[in-house]
């Protein structure tokens, strides 16, 4: 616990004006001041503030109750912009992103097995790209990546793939631009993507797993990421599922990511074509010795029969180790994003099904488990969403 | 977020100030200002205060550093009593506990298969004889119970031996006994007294498995009980584990209830009797048709091998259930508790060492898996705790 003084006090009611603005539609000064519990005079002198900054403007008036019409308030979603990177494998991604989540810039660099302080040239490259595109003020740079992150002291603990490890790309981004820096997880931040940005009501608590080239989790308690004792919270890729389950990149055996990822998919696929050389998949495959995701996904929607229980038996593995996380956690809205995320109810029913004959039937019950519609740059989302939190104030 | 008035902000420092002198030994009032960040003023009004209302005591004098010697402060921790009960199946126990945890006086019921209403008539029967044996103020009544809690409207939603359903406790205790009244699930309060009297620093973050008859977990985050959305975090009993495993009274097959709790391994080496009927055993069971926990326990000690092999499979099962939950939670310190925990290392070392097997191996190497200190009495103490949260702001 913190010691609450005045200048806390001001900070923390014009966050509370800042957030009632940004999550309601159409409030007028007199909404605000109903809603926090704040003095008419103290709304007002704090919305002037946010006035003068640009991050709130009047929209016109309202419907009066009596009196004057009232003058409704709304943030302005392009007063600022934010740096938001996904240092995924295979490709560096970023994007400016207003304060609604937008989109409004996308740049990417291939990053061909590069590592180490090259990859890190990589990402000087996208930054610099991305802050000349910036039309207003960047409130800061977001970032996630797969990895142990720890975002308290800013420092990639590990990233195998860029052969990053204890780098502290925090101090080193925020010296080199002069901007804020926040990193975490890329699993972990898609949670503050779905939290801040998806398609649903703001849920206290909300569970995300992204299953993609690799598999984990993000979990929000309480509004906030939760990212555990040593920040690696929702690591889920790495438990053993499988007690004669096959090599993972991890070198253990019958890893959750070896059931479940993409990878796993493809590689299932693949065995699967060699056993049934006469299967449906063929007529959409390419290559068979490099079948993509893609392929697999239109030989799902076209039905064929082997891919459809591939596709189930990936759904069933995420459902049994879904049982493990709700039962633990309780969170009733859980949300599968990632590549492998895709395939839809192929994927959610069958997880559905394993994962509620597995727990208590009223923690089943009021569990739901659905897709994410935030696509391919719920990663992207999620760093802004960071930067949102930590510089706004907004969550 | 709520808006912050002068008189929070004063209550607010004031549980600084009394979780300060809690937490510290021998503390000044300048000791209290240098760690609170209050003014020397702010926090000398604060400790008289909390002199007047007897929670805090002055000490004597401590070495001066230059100057007059510095009064020491300490809390009174006779200055309250707090009634924690523990709704077990099988009987009911309560204690009063001064605010230290220490337990005082002790009373129990034993149910005999009582339910409903009759079973409630316990409670108060309980709860008078507790407040009759009072020496100083109660400051609230605790209650930890197997079985769905609504913590927040103080609902018992179910307790399936008890046969209540939906049952208002905290309404009707509060009414008839004019004292505050905080309930929660058994195993959730379970770490609670782990956060708060256990023999270790304390945690920010705190894992506790309870395994009894039935088997639970309590998850504390950030400093608070997490519940979860519906109350029913750390419900780990029910989680399907075997796919061709025994029948659980949930109706279920495969619970992790069947392959750790007590009445497990009690039904475990039963059949492992019938199977070997000179094992040793024999030596230390009074009736083989009913074994006990402590014939297990006494046999285990004894180094009885059927026993020792069961008791290790019994640790491994736990140790692949906590895969999962230290997965997902990244909780370093994980505590075992419950009548099964008597195993002490028997339970604790295959657990960790499957545990370790089966994760990343930096998630596995900063946790620690211990037995529980608290041993009869946690449940107890965790109801205590939820009182000494709620009503005095300690946490």
């Amino acid at each position: 616990m913190k010691k609450a003084t005045r200048a806390q006090t001001k900070n923390h009611n014009k966050t509370l004006v800042l957030n009632a603005i940004y999550k309601n539609e159409d409030l007028s000064r007199a909404d605000l001041s109903r809603l926090t519990h704040l003095t008419r005079s103290t709304v007002s002198d704090i919305v002037s503030e946010l006035i003068e900054e640009g991050l709130v403007v009047e929209l016109g008036y309202g419907q009066p109750s009596g009196g004057k019409p009232p003058v409704l308030l709304e943030v302005d979603k392009e007063a600022r912009q934010i740096i938001g990177l996904d240092l995924a494998s295979g490709e560096f991604r970023g994007a400016l992103v207003n304060l609604r989540g937008e989109v409004q810039e996308r740049v990417s660099i291939a990053i061909n097995e590069r590592s180490g302080d090259v990859a890190l040239e990589l990402v000087y490259e996208l930054l610099e790209q991305l802050i000349g595109l910036a039309k207003t003020p960047v409130i800061g740079i977001g970032i996630g990546a797969p990895g142990l992150m720890d975002s308290e002291k800013g420092i990639v603990h590990s990233a195998v793939n860029l052969d990053w490890e204890n780098l502290p790309i925090r101090d080193i981004l925020c010296e080199r631009y002069q901007l804020p820096v926040h990193i975490a997880n890329d699993s972990q931040v898609s949670a503050l993507a779905e939290y801040n940005f998806g398609d649903h009501e703001r849920m206290q608590n909300l569970l995300v797993v992204k299953i993609g080239r690799g598999v984990g989790s993000g979990i929000v308690i309480n509004q906030q990421l939760y990212q555990g004792d040593g920040f690696g919270a929702g690591e889920i890729g790495h438990i053993k599922v499988d007690e004669d389950g096959e090599l993972c990149r991890c070198g253990n055996t019958g890893c959750l990511e070896t059931k479940i990822s993409s990878r796993a998919l493809r590689q299932r696929v693949q065995a699967m074509i060699l056993d049934h050389p006469d299967s449906g998949m063929q007529a959409f495959a390419k290559d068979i010795q490099a079948i993509t995701l893609d392929e697999i996904l239109a030989a799902y929607q076209a039905g064929v029969p082997e891919i459809v229980e591939i596709v189930e038996e990936t759904g069933a593995s995420l459902g049994k180790a879904l049982a493990y996380m709700v039962s633990a956690l309780n969170i009733h809205q859980v949300i599968v994003a990632g590549s492998v995320s895709q395939f839809g109810d192929g994927i959610v029913l069958p997880a559905a099904s394993q994962f509620q004959s597995r727990i208590l039937p009223n923690l089943a019950s009021s569990t739901e488990i659905k897709v994410s519609d935030l696509g391919e740059e719920i990663v992207i989302l999620g760093a802004a969403g960071m930067v949102l939190q930590y510089e706004l104030g907004i969550m």
